[in-house]
C-alpha cells in the first residue's frame, strides 16, 4: 500500500513547486499486510521524455518512506512512488533469526538458494556470475554465505519488481527559474525618475537610475504600467476624480489614443528606448525589468471602441465601469472575460504578455488576478510556460486566503501576502508558520513587500526610523523574496492622505514626484547591506528551514534560518518596538544547528560587523532601535579551546 | 472553486462510515474570483437511485461552507457539493450599498429587473405570479420593492443554476446498522461455561448464561471459533508444545477430521443447538452473538487434503506452517492468500462468512486480518456487505497504526485499538485525540478492551480491583464500543503465565476453566451499573464531542462527552491512581456545555447516585480507588433562585 504521498497538492491536481537545481525531497506511507520486508523508490521524469528514472527511497519510521530527486531543468516534471515486497531481505531478516536461535535450518536455506537463484535469472553479467558461485555454497548449505553482506548486496542490485506497486497517481513538480525562489524587488515610477524636479521621468532616466538600484543590491526592477494613460474620467492628485490640464493620471488607467497594452507612453519614450532599458539592466547590472500586467482599460482604450463585446454594458447601453459599491472607478473599464467572445479576448490578453516578452520581459507582476477567473490564470499561464518555462508571475492579490492560495495553485510563480499587516510577535510567526511550514509552502512563494504605492501601513506612519529598518530586516530576512516601492521607502515616505488611511499624500499614483536620493538620512546603505547579506548566506536565499526562536520578550522576535549542511547558520533578533530598547534571553537549539549545546561558540553580527562570543543555549540580546534594530548574526563556528590543540589531543 | 470537501478519505477512494440515523456533516471551501455572492449546496444520494436530492449549505468563515444530509438506509451514499454565483444576491447587495450611499440607481434598478425577469422565465407556478408582480414595481424603479425581502426570497426560491460548478469527485458514505457505532461486547469461552467443574461447555450451556451477560448489561456475545480443532501439534495447557489426551486445544487451531470453518465442535453441540443459541440470545435477550472469522487451518484441516494448493509448500514438500521467527506455530498452516488458485480460495472464505450468516449470524470478529492481503479484506467485506449491509466486521489487527487504519479504510466496520496499552492521562488523551479529532474518526471505529484472552496487561495484573474498576470506566464512556473478555474480567484475574508476560496464566485459549460467577467479590453488579448508564445516556453512545477536561491533577483524567444538543452532557472524572485518593479542581467549559458559566448547577454522580451542587467553572473532586475511583456526572440543571419564581419575574 503507498499513501499519503507528498509533495501532492489536492489529490495531484495541481503541481508542487520548485526552482531549478533544488532537490525534491518525496515521502510516502509503504506498507503491506504481515511482515515482509519492503522496498521503494521514486519514479520520476520530465514530462517530455517517455522514460521514468528511479530514486531510492529509505524508510524513516511509522512506516513512512522517503528520498528525493533532483530537478536540473525548466520546465514540468512527472513522478510517483513504487514499492515492493523484498523476498529475499524478508527471508533473510528470517532465516538470521533461527539460525540466531539455533533452529534446524536445513529446509530454510533451500528457500533462500531457490531465491538468489531467481536473482540469477532476473540479473544481467557480472552480477549473475558471482551470484551462482554464492548459489552453489547455499545449496550446500552454508549458512555463513547465505548471511553473508555480499550476497544480500548482489541480489538487491537485481530487484524482484514483478509485484511492485505504484502509487495510484502520478504527481506533477512545475519548475521554475532561480529567482522565482530568490529575488529582491524593487517598484519605482518611470515617471518620478527626472533627474530635474516637474519634468516627467523616462526609459533613459531609469537607465541613468540602473547603477542606483544594483547598489542597492536588487536585482528586479519593477515599473508599474508604461502605456498610454486614458483622458476621461482621469483621476487627479490624491485621487480626486477630475484631473487638470497637466496631471499625468494613474498608469493602471491604461489605453488612449495613443496606443493599449502594447504600446508605451509617448513622456516615457519610445519601444527602442525600452529594449535599451531591459538590455542594459540584465547586461551591465544583473537586474530583470519586470512589468505590470493589469487586464483592465481606460474608457479611451483602442478595445472599447474594436471591440465593445469584451466589456459589459449596462442596461442603457453605456459600458460598466469598474465598482466595489459604494466606491466606483469611472476611469476604469474592466474586460468581461466571460462574454460570449472569451475565446477572442483571452488569446488578445496571451499575445499582450508574449509582446512583452517578445521585448525581453522575463517577469510580470500581475495587477489584481483575483477579479479575473482562476481558470484564465491557469490557462494563461500555462501556455505561456509551455514554451517559456523561465517566465515568472507574480500575483498581486490581496484579498481573502483561500483565493490568493488558488490563484497560487492556478500557476503564479510568486504571491504577494497579508506581511504588511503582519506587524507583532504573535501575527508574524503564526503567519509565517503557515507560509513555510505548512502544505501551502508547496505552491505559494511567499514575496514579503513592507510597502507598496498602495500601501502604506500604520507601523510604518507612526514608527519612524527604526520602523522602516526593522521592517526592512524582517521582509529581507523572513522571506526569500521581498520588495520594496522605492525611493518612498529609503526615504521614509510615512504621510498617510489623512488619518486612518494606507494610502499616502501626494501618491506617485496620480502625480509625478521627485526624490532627492541624496538625502543624508537615506536607507540606501543599510538596504545595500541588509542585501549584500542576502546575496552572501545561502540560507536566507530559500524559504527551507525557519525556525522561530524563544526569547523571552514579546517585543523581541528571534529566528533562525539554516542551510541543510549547516554550514551557512543565520540567527536573527528584531526589535519591533520602534521606540525603546528591548532586550531578553535568546534560546538556540545549538545541536540542531550542528553546534554542541555545552560548548561557546563566535556569533559575527553581519549588520554592524560586531563579534560576540557566546556560550550554551541561552545568551542575552539587547537592541536599541534608534542604532539599529536587529542582529542578523552569522554563527561563525565553536571557541578554540585547549582540546584544539595538537598536543592535547 | 471547490476545495477541501470533508468528509474525503484519500481523495474519495475510501467511503466514510456513519450509522443509519446520523447527519453527514459536509464542509467545503467554496468561493471564487471577485466579490460575488454565492450559494452551495450538498447533492446526496443512496448510490442505487439515479436522483440527486439537495441540502443547503451556509457560509460558517473563511469561504468555509458547511451543511448536512442524513442517512435514513443501510447501505452506501454518494455526495459532493454545488456552488454557483448567486447573480441577484449581488446585485441586491450592491444595490443596497449604492442606496445607501445616495447613488444615482435609475439604470442598477433596471439591471435588477432584468434578474427578476429571468427568474420569472425559470421559476414555476405560484412563484411566477408573485414575482412578476414584483417586476413591474421594479421596472418603474421602485426601490424598496426591489430591496424587499420577499422578493429576495421569491428569487431564491427559483435559483440559477446554470452556470453552477459541481465538486471533481463524487464521495461515498458507507452507512452501517446502529450497533456498528454504539455496542457492548462480551466474550467468553462456550468451552467454558459448564455448570460442573470438568466438563465441557456446549451451547446449551451458554444459553444458560444468556440471563447473565444480559443483567451485566451486553447486546454482543462474542465466541472464539466454535468448529473442530486439530490434534497434529495441538498444543497442552499454559501453550506447551504437546497437549495430552484430554486437553482441547487452542479453538484457533481450525479443522479436523470432523469437519473445518463450517462446521460445529462436536462437544459443543450441534449446528441445530448453535441455531437455537442464536435465535434465542437475539429474540429474548437482545443479545448478538458474534462469530471469530479465523481464516487459518490446522494440520488436520480438511482443506489441506481437499485443497493443498491453497497452502506454501516448503522445499521439502511439508506444508509452511505458521511462524514469526524465531516463533513456531506449528499447529498452524497459514492460507496462501496469492497462490495460484487464489480465486477458488478466495470464493470459499467468502462461503464460509455466508454460511454464517445462513445461521443467524450478523456480527463477525476477524482474527489478525493484518497478516492477509488489504485487498482480500476490501472484496470480502464489499461483497457481503452489498447483500447484507447489516453485517458489522470487527478488525482484531494488533499492529502498526497505519495497517490498522488502512483495514478500517477497507471495509472493517469497528476495530481494536492500542487502548489496553494506553494507561496514563497523556497516552490516553493522545490517543483518544488522534481517534476522535482527526480524520481518522471518519473510517475507524475504536472498540476498547481493557482485556482479551491475548492481552492481560501489566496495569491490571498489578492494580488490585481499582484497576479494573477504572480501566472499565474508561473504555465504557471514552469509547461508544467497548468489550470485555469475561468471566476472567469481572472476576479480576490477573496472574500472568510469567512476571513480564501479558498471557494468562491458565489461559482458556488452552485449557477449560470453570468460573465461579457468584463470588462476593465479583464486578458484576458495577459493569452492570455502568452498561446501564451507557444505555440511557446518548452522549455516551458516539464518538462524537469528546472533550478533555483541565484538572491540575496528573493521576486524574477528566473528560465530557454530550449531545449535539446539550441536553444530555456527561463528565467523567477517573483516579488512575489504583493505590491513593487522589484530588484535583475540575475545569468545566460551562457556556459550550449549555451552562450559565456565573451560575451553579447540580451534577448527579450516575455510579454512586450522590448529588452535589456545584458553581462556576471550577470545581474539587476527590476519588478514594478504594471505594470508587471514577465519577460519571450527569449535569442536571441549573440550581433555582429566587429569579426561578413567577412573582420575582
Amino acid at each position: 500500500m503507498i499513501e499519503r504521498v507528498t509533495p501532492e497538492i489536492d489529490a495531484g491536481r495541481f503541481p508542487a513547486k520548485r526552482s531549478v537545481g533544488e532537490d525534491v525531497l518525496v515521502e510516502a506511507d509503504v506498507f503491506c499486510d504481515g511482515h515482509d520486508v519492503l522496498a521503494a523508490e521514486i519514479r520520476f521524469r520530465r514530462a517530455q521524455d517517455r522514460d521514468w528514472l528511479d530514486a531510492p527511497m529509505a524508510h524513516v519510521e511509522n512506516d513512512r518512506w522517503q528520498g528525493r530527486f533532483p530537478v536540473t531543468d525548466l520546465g514540468r516534471y512527472r513522478f510517483t512512488v513504487r514499492g515492493w515486497v523484498d523476498r529475499f531481505a524478508s527471508w533473510r531478516r528470517d532465516f538470521g533469526r533461527k539460525v540466531e536461535a539455533g533452529q534446524d535450518v536445513s529446509v530454510d536455506i533451500l528457500t533462500g538458494a531457490e531465491l538468489v537463484e531467481r536473482a540469477i535469472r532476473r540479473g544481467k553479467g557480472g552480477v549473475g556470475r558471482e551470484l551462482r558461485r554464492f548459489c552453489t555454497l547455499v545449496k550446500d548449505g552454508d549458512v555463513d554465505a547465505a548471511l553473508d553482506d555480499e550476497l544480500a548486496a548482489l541480489v538487491a542490485r537485481a530487484p524482484d519488481r514483478s509485484e511492485a506497486v505504484t502509487y495510484e497517481r502520478e504527481l506533477e513538480v512545475l519548475v521554475d527559474p532561480p529567482d522565482a525562489r530568490f529575488s529582491t524587488w524593487y517598484e519605482l515610477f518611470p515617471r518620478s525618475t527626472a533627474p530635474t524636479p516637474g519634468r516627467h521621468g523616462t526609459f533613459k532616466d531609469v537607465e541613468a537610475r540602473l547603477g542606483y538600484v544594483e547598489d542597492l543590491g536588487f536585482d528586479v526592477l519593477y515599473l508599474p504600467p508604461i502605456h498610454p494613460i486614458g483622458h476621461t474620467n482621469r483621476k487627479g492628485p490624491n485621487n480626486t476624480s477630475h484631473a487638470g490640464q497637466r496631471d499625468p493620471g494613474s498608469p493602471w488607467g491604461i489605453g488612449s489614443g495613443e496606443g493599449g497594452h502594447k504600446a508605451v507612453h509617448p513622456d516615457l519614450g519610445t519601444i527602442e528606448d525600452f529594449d535599451h532599458l531591459v538590455a542594459t539592466a540584465r547586461d551591465r547590472h544583473g537586474i530583470e525589468v519586470a512589468l505590470d500586467v493589469a487586464f483592465q482599460c481606460s474608457p479611451d482604450h483602442p478595445y472599447v471602441k474594436t471591440n465593445p463585446e469584451w466589456f459589459k454594458h449596462r442596461p442603457d447601453g453605456t459600458v460598466q465601469f469598474a465598482e466595489n459599491p459604494p466606491k466606483r472607478y469611472e476611469d476604469i473599464y474592466p474586460l468581461d472575460f466571460e462574454s460570449e467572445s472569451w475565446r477572442e479576448l483571452w488569446d488578445e490578453l496571451k499575445s499582450v504578455v508574449e509582446f512583452w516578452i517578445g521585448h525581453g520581459v522575463r517577469i510580470f507582476r500581475v495587477d489584481n488576478p483575483h477579479t479575473k477567473p482562476f481558470r484564465f490564470w491557469e490557462w494563461l499561464i500555462g501556455e505561456v510556460k509551455r514554451d517559456h518555462p523561465e517566465i515568472v508571475f507574480l500575483s498581486e492579490a490581496f484579498t481573502r486566503p483561500k483565493v490568493m492560495y488558488r490563484l497560487a495553485k492556478a500557476g503564479f510563480t510568486q504571491s504577494y501576502t497579508y506581511f504588511a499587516w503582519r506587524n507583532t510577535k504573535h501575527d508574524l510567526i503564526e503567519y509565517l508558520t503557515e507560509l513555510t511550514r505548512t502544505e501551502v509552502r508547496e505552491y505559494f512563494r511567499p514575496n514579503l513587500w513592507p510597502n507598496t504605492p498602495d500601501i502604506l501601513n500604520e507601523y510604518l506612519q507612526l514608527g519612524g526610523r527604526p520602523a522602516f529598518m526593522n521592517r526592512l530586516v524582517l521582509a529581507a530576512t523572513l522571506g526569500a523574496s521581498y520588495g520594496i516601492y522605492g525611493p518612498a521607502f529609503e526615504l521614509m515616505e510615512h504621510e498617510p492622505i489623512r488619518p486612518g488611511s494606507e494610502e499616502y499624500l501626494h501618491s506617485e499614483k496620480y502625480e509625478i514626484r521627485h526624490w532627492d536620493l541624496d538625502r543624508d538620512d537615506s536607507l540606501a546603505p543599510f538596504i545595500a547591506r541588509v542585501n549584500r547579506i542576502r546575496r552572501e548566506n545561502a540560507a536566507l536565499q530559500s524559504n527551507e528551514r525557519l525556525w522561530f526562536l524563544p526569547i523571552d520578550n514579546d517585543q523581541l522576535i528571534a529566528y533562525t534560518k539554516f542551510t541543510e549542511d549547516r554550514d551557512n547558520v543565520i540567527v536573527m533578533v528584531v526589535n519591533l518596538d520602534p521606540g525603546h530598547t528591548q532586550s531578553g534571553w535568546l534560546g538556540l537549539p545549538l545541536a540542531d544547528l550542528g553546534l554542541d549545546p555545552s560548548g561557546s561558540f563566535q556569533v559575527h553580527d553581519l549588520l554592524t560587523d560586531a563579534r560576540f562570543l557566546w556560550e550554551g543555549e541561552h545568551n542575552f540580546v539587547e537592541l536599541n532601535p534608534h542604532v539599529v534594530p536587529a542582529h542578523v548574526f552569522r554563527i561563525r563556528h565553536h571557541v578554540r579551546n585547549e582540546h584544539d590543540f595538537e598536543y592535547y589531543l
